[in-house]
């Protein structure tokens, strides 16, 4: 099977941003089009990783009009939704369009418009992926977490500061990505100290609520080199669904389609998990961190929380994660995000990630949907 | 290139239905996954196709949840959106993940929940993927359709009787299909003076509002034999994109991505307009049916509607057009449109589509998203 390639890459400045869907998801495709030096008349297929434009602004049918404001016309175009994980399910995607022939050269624009709603309707929107009675009972994902850290914590023995030092390392990578919503360090007692949101989980716990977008573009790899010199490969890309009731799992510590989509993934690439250089985890809460780095294999169940106390996924540690900032501090517009976990792969495996760089030949992303209910895993290498 | 084979399908009965989308997914999935006589625990991909399940009913994740409904864990479970071509635009997903490798057995449910809503209410819904700009003047789809009639009336010479037609053919063959929503005849003189809706049309050229789902279940072509003798294959498939804004188009009576996308349908099959036995076309307006016969090459531009004329498109005639119904007949549930298409050429193809059966060895389906803003056009075999 012929592996993909990712002949190009951008993301927008993610934070509040005075545009909407139509024009960040411009924003992010057109700058990528100029980063491959690739015409849109080019491009055969459009993919648009977006969660709820209806229930956010009004408007459907984005791919078609962003093939439009493009001038991609009259590639085909369509919109991928995973909820949270829509970015990650548009990788997959664009994968399968380019693997099976369909397409030779496809674009993937993922976003999310969201700051102009409160954070009690944005938090609504979201947690209608929940069961209804879930979300009646009060558990939205927030208090998912929150329950999630409890067990956590209590099952291995961790201190409460662990979570509090994922949050501080993210926002520390967070300071050198220019596109990241919060460049500012947080300290471990400003975090400590925060408002409790889903006891024992604090605000500087949880990500923010962002607008912004990214895009990637894909060939086939025998084609890549007709474009540019400057381009990564996935080699292995895996896809795997949990409960849709959370309460229905074994062990809640355990994100078992992180598990499956991993396998799936390393299977593809002939990788394991001791070959993965940097990584990109879907931190919407610190908790989750520890749960996917153990679930992808990195480490021991119930031991995540030691290798952050140990420093090893600070950027100058063994296996650094979330180089980027993490959804933590660089932002999470909900489409947007598996696709801008990417990107910084790509920088990274391509060394253009500046004062963030770390040395890198295998990178992989865990992009999350729900609380752990649809997971995407993505290895990316260098060409 | 290997064919992808389809090796179950389903429909619900299109209606009013007192259920929720989930149940009408889970009845579509489970009944397709019967007809294969498959486990749900061998579904490796499963894609849900719908455009507003968050709009219509507050619930969002529903491809999750359908995974955990049929019993199909850890499937990789996604959601397909392009407005009312979700359908389509789900089997060349399929078919992609298929013929990537990606997945060897992959069930396809597309459905819609909308007569809970008012008609005004669904509309809007259904609006929201036109230009903020044209929706402002008024232009909802109807709207474009009867601009479209009067235009194409005008430039052809066509008697406005021959729309009308199209209804009066269309209800006649859903007399048959024990699925449509509609199944009763209704002559000439009953649509020509129904209540006008959009001048030239009035309320018998336009689909109803439609709760369904239809399912199909697909796997490589080599694979086909150790399911079943009773497949079908996706022997070419293509999709493309038109201006979002209609009145960007240089002429409204051509639908150009139906024209692209059964441009590389016919070119991946192999295959020419006159190879073409029996078509699905979305008849969401009966304008609709002509502008699309024409774009796909069944017949020249401006003549389509005196093929309909000629009873050439009749049940016996030399090119049944909507066998099923229709969607004006059969009803217009806007995620499961397309994968019902579909279904109707599956039953077609492998003779048992009983009172409406013709005779039949190539199929081709048209599906429309927007006013011809996305089109996706599949061409079916006998094996």
């Amino acid at each position: 099977m012929e592996r993909v390639a990712i002949i190009g890459a951008s993301m927008t400045r993610f934070g509040q941003r005075d545009a909407w869907i139509r024009e960040l998801l411009a924003e992010a495709g057109s700058a990528c089009l100029d980063d491959a030096d690739v015409s849109p008349l080019d491009v055969e297929h459009l993919y648009v990783s977006n969660m709820a434009s209806g229930e956010f602004e009004g408007q459907t049918g984005v791919p078609n009009a962003l093939a439009h404001d493009l001038g991609a016309l009259p590639a085909y175009a369509q919109r991928i939704d995973q909820t949270s994980s829509s970015g990650g399910a548009g990788i997959y995607a664009a994968w399968q369009s380019v693997a099976s022939g369909a397409s030779d050269l496809t674009l993937l624009v993922g976003g999310e418009k969201m700051t102009h709603k409160s954070t009690a309707e944005a938090t609504d929107v979201i947690a209608s992926l929940t069961h209804p009675v879930e979300y009646k009972h009060g558990l939205t994902l927030p208090s998912f977490a929150g329950l999630t850290a409890r067990r956590y914590l209590h099952e291995y023995d961790a201190p409460r500061e662990s979570l509090a030092k994922v949050a501080v390392k993210n926002h520390r990578n967070g300071v050198d990505n220019p596109h990241a919503q919060f460049r500012k360090e947080v300290d471990l007692e400003t975090v400590m100290e925060s408002p409790i949101v889903a006891d024992p989980l604090r605000l500087y716990d949880f990500c923010p609520i962002t607008d912004g977008s990214a895009a990637l573009l894909f060939c086939p790899e025998s084609e890549a080199k007709q474009y540019t010199d400057e381009y990564t490969v996935v080699s292995g890309i895996g896809g795997a669904t949990d409960t849709h009731v959370v309460h229905e799992r074994d062990d809640p510590t355990v994100m078992g389609a992180a598990v499956e989509s991993s396998e799936l993934a390393y299977e593809m690439a002939d990788r394991t998990p001791g070959d993965i250089d940097v990584a990109e985890l879907h931190d919407m809460f610190t908790i989750l961190e520890f749960l996917q780095s153990e679930a992808v294999g990195f480490f021991e169940q119930g031991e995540g929380w030691k290798a952050v106390e140990e420093g090893i996924t600070d950027r100058d540690g063994d296996l650094p994660i979330n180089t980027s900032g993490g959804l933590k501090s660089k932002g999470h517009p909900l489409g947007a995000s598996g696709v801008a976990q990417a990107y910084e792969l790509h920088q990274q495996l391509l060394g253009d990630a500046g004062e963030r760089q770390v040395d890198a030949e295998v990178g992989l992303a865990c992009n999350v949907g729900g609380f752990g209910n649809c997971v995407i895993t993505t290895i990316m290498e260098q060409a």
